[in-house]
């Protein structure tokens, strides 16, 4: 790699809503972007914590206990185990950092969940 | 954690330049922000990988084969056991994704050089 990377132009040339993909790898992580339109499913990653970053639009994370609103500029980190559903009035452009492990929708499937083949699909 | 948390905020919020503060928690992993001009100093990391991701300014990251110029909004990871030495010509404000065992100028101790606990203060 010898070149930097824009999340925000890698997301804007996305084409589906709810369809992460992989722009960068860091050890057992990966850095992947997505197009946020609406709401994915309620689920939990047991084992991994999920790093939300906002490029544009806003997106409002849905939990149990409470909901954090997350403006561009600004990001959130889901802790494991935490239930959670990302909700996007309008549309909404992420980055997402996450291990490498982590399933799309958890322990849940829906016919929105993505494997990580797919996310890792070259743009 | 029930707020997200505005990386660009909290970096414009430090005082010194090329001392790197946690803001986030990911795993094994930490979110740090830094105020950076001038330079750090040549080193490498030889198990981690190294994310920057440029909030304002612009960021060079001289590594022996090649610069990369990081520009506002870009990120660019930096893979273990590279030498790299990053460059702020003008004040730029940076937030960095590394794993937690990540030393700050990795196997090179400067003036400059911060400890984990340095970076673990409060904002």
């Amino acid at each position: 790699m010898d070149k930097a990377i824009s999340p925000f132009q890698a997301a804007q040339s996305l084409t589906e809503f709810w369809s992460p993909r992989v722009i960068g790898e860091l050890d057992d992580s990966y850095v992947k972007v997505a197009r946020l339109k609406g709401q994915l499913t309620w689920h939990s990653h047991e084992n991994e914590d999920e790093l939300f970053y906002v490029l544009a639009g806003v997106l409002h994370i849905e939990m149990e206990e409470n909901t954090v609103k997350v403006s561009p500029g600004e990001f959130f980190i889901v802790p494991k185990g935490v239930r959670h559903n990302p909700i996007a009035d309008e549309e909404c452009l992420v980055m997402l950092l996450e291990r490498k492990t982590t399933l799309h929708t958890g322990n849940t499937v829906t016919n929105k969940t993505r494997s990580v083949e797919d996310q890792l699909r070259p743009l």
